[in-house]
């Protein structure tokens, strides 16, 4: 059973019997049902009753469906109403689109809308570079998904994908300041998908692709970024091997080893695993196995084909064959990107001097950290509750910002690695440790970090808007 | 020479020698130069100089450049830079998307997306309708284009259109409370513009077709109303048409006749036109002539085709023959939607008794009221700077507003009819005068009373989802 948590508490609503112990034996049956009280709020009062809502953290629904029945069963109280916080918050959805200033009068309209407004439409049809001045454009990310591979949940279509992407866009505004519109659409090929993108293209600085299955979203990605002048951005891919690189820089130090004389097996071939490989060859790595369920891949094994072709070229120059459990042995880095408990404790204890294992399943990690503990030098997953949580939030608001502030038309290889390092050195020298190796999703000063050594790297390629004023 | 307007407002920062007279001299000039000073604020001052900003309101570009002259010219004044408001206005865009709640802390990240947001992807995947319950999809409207017929500009394509469907997005928000969103399309065919639309309306609740050059229009809206189960409306025809039905309702009752028994002559049969034409017939009017370049059209007129054959079919029984100036005359309302200057003095004299003349082209309407005074009993135009003003903003926002707010899956004729009905309706009785037949554009009770009429008659028409939680 999963500790109650926030994603399962509700908020129950009940009117108690206005006497000595009933809220006693409330909460004590609320303890003993194993439901966290994590708010007591006080709604109305009189002389015969009090209305409170008791918000209790549960393990999952039927947690708090239990809850529920024993609240109901404490003599003297009456449940008004259960409501579930997280539904509760998705109600009509979690953005809204706002003017920047109010119109309330004439002036306000005529400036805003016709007749003013004509003046500006024909300054771009003039110059239609100003596209990127006086509109969205300059501050607008589309999050676009087909919904064929949404979080851990798999192809649900681009309905069910609608709330990720809404918190997507409520993260690109919170971390970057930028505008993002969730664009789920309805498509059932390839061609389709960047056909509607390229055709939504005018009202976006850039595309932030989401939640693609492979291997369609190496298509969609690389057709995009041959078809249009904005930056586009498989955050599955770029985001994830972004935020692996800026850790395992950090992990190396902590262990007091070279990026560029390390071995790396990456378990998983999917968008982040390739992504990850093609990063760190790019940062100088030089042995990096990726093996997935067949087994390690090099070139000629049977039945490769699309992204795993590239990495038969790319990776694993000795040819090594076998399973993941025979080709760790003596292996620096265990990078997983696959699914949970892959890796046994015997596995790492093969592993090279101090091993770094970055077990990124979710929630469940290819190992658990408790069951590597005095193996593993360095820790890392994708969650919150254990140290050194890689999460794609700490790249994308940065990584966007910085394109959109330089005028980038593209997100090339070096923006990749200048945000890499820019995370990186956001943890000190000093402050460097088994346990910190990658900063906090809440630090917010990563994002501007990431933007500004992404757009500086944006201008030393020179693939930035020559005419942008 | 057009008045000096806020439109073509700039505000000008000057450094002023700190002597009696400077201002005075600088006043002077811009009033002899013809500018209209709205405001003058104090930015900085010593016991030299004074920085000031002068906001002044100009004709056109020209004379803002001239008035510019004029100030720099004046002894002891030197200009520090010059802001044209409008472009200031559009700076980066005039909306912008935010969250509804912040993301702060670990909590919040867990609810608004993962690990909570499965669970609401997970209910969306289970049982579809909630998309309209547990996202943006519940308040959200696309503002479609592609550019073809923006304002009076013509097709000056999808990037030049961006402002004016920001805009229009504005408006949405700030007198329906919707989120809409600008949606500006790379489109060469109806074909390609349907499908872009198809595919992206798992985001949206509603699509606004807007600024879409005929015959396109009619069969993007014709198809997308047969594809889609969200509501389809295209503003220039229906939005026009009903505040144009809503107008006359109001008009008839000042000149003391029955719409069921009056004569109408709309001269354009372009997309407004067309769809008063609908509208009117809808609402009983007996005898509608529509005329285009080519005179009045009727039954078995070479060259028509599309939705000029409706017209043929359903409108100018009598097939009356002829230009404008002849099928004018004993008609009791002249609808203009087409260009300026185009009806004179003597053909508002032909018409019938108290004739009704809604001028609507914009800026200049077909004829100026000062021209027609003693002679139309009610006159009407789009303008703001004369009595009752025709304007789609008293429709869309309220429209949009009751069929989201009803779940409806279209925009019926009886919902348009209760939507004109409901703009009427607001202005009482006893306020009803030649010069005041519409409400004010800021008057923000109309979008709420539209609402609740429109989602009266989606209930009526049982066109909501029956499934709606």
């Amino acid at each position: 059973m999963t500790i109650p948590n926030v994603s399962h508490s509700v908020t129950i609503r009940a009117e108690l019997n206005h006497r000595p112990g009933v809220l006693g034996r409330l909460t004590t049956a609320i303890g003993e049902a194993g439901g966290n009280i994590l708010g007591l709020d006080l709604i109305e009062a009189n002389s015969d009753t009090i209305v409170r809502d008791i918000t209790i953290l549960a393990s999952d629904p039927d947690h708090a469906q239990a809850i529920r029945l024993v609240v109901e069963a404490v003599e003297g109280v009456h449940v008004q109403s259960v409501m579930d916080r997280t539904f509760r918050m998705h109600q009509k959805g979690k953005i809204e689109v706002v003017g920047k200033s109010p119109i309330k009068n004439r002036d306000d309209l005529s400036m805003a809308y016709t007749p003013g407004v004509a003046r500006v439409c024909l300054e771009i049809a003039r110059k239609p570079v100003e596209v990127h001045n006086y509109t969205i454009k300059a501050n607008c990310v589309a999050v676009v998904t087909d919904g064929t591979a949404v979080l851990g949940l798999g192809n649900i279509g681009p309905y069910a994908a609608m709330p990720v992407m809404e918190g997507k866009a409520q993260l690109f505004k919170e971390f970057g300041g930028i505008d993002a519109f969730p664009i789920c659409l309805n498509v059932a090929t390839s061609e389709a998908l960047i056909e509607a993108v390229e055709m939504l293209e005018p009202t976006f600085g850039g595309i932030n692709l989401e939640d693609i299955a492979a291997p369609r979203c190496f298509e969609v990605e690389e057709e995009l970024k041959r078809r249009l002048d904005i930056p586009v951005f498989h955050d599955d891919q770029h985001g994830t091997a972004v935020v692996v690189l800026a850790a395992l820089r950090n992990a190396v130090i902590v262990v007091d080893k070279k990026i560029t004389e390390i071995s790396v097996v990456i378990a998983g071939a999917g968008a982040a695993g390739v992504a990850i490989a093609k990063i760190l060859k790019n940062a100088g790595v030089p042995e990096i196995i990726v093996v997935d369920r067949h087994g390690a891949i090099f070139d000629g094994r049977q039945g490769l084909g699309g992204a795993k072709d590239w990495l038969g070229e790319n990776t694993n120059q000795n040819k090594r064959h076998g399973s993941l459990s025979d080709v760790i042995a003596g292996i620096d880095v265990f990078i997983g990107v696959s699914g949970p408990k892959l890796l046994e404790r015997s596995d790492v204890q093969k592993m090279g001097s101090r091993p770094i294992v970055f077990g990124l399943a979710n929630p469940d990690p290819e190992v658990l950290p408790e069951e590597i503990e005095g193996v593993a030098a360095v820790i890392a997953t994708g969650r919150s509750d254990y140290p050194n949580q890689i999460n794609n939030v700490l790249c994308f608001p940065g990584i966007f910002r910085g394109a959109l502030d330089a005028g980038a038309m593209a997100i090339t290889e070096s923006m990749k690695l200048a945000a890499a390092n820019a995370i990186a050195s956001s943890v000190g020298d000093g402050e460097l440790s088994p346990s910190y190796i990658i900063p906090s999703v809440f630090n917010k000063s990563i994002a501007p970090r990431v933007a500004q050594a992404v757009a500086e790297a944006a201008r030393l390629d020179g693939v930035i808007r020559l005419d942008r004023i």
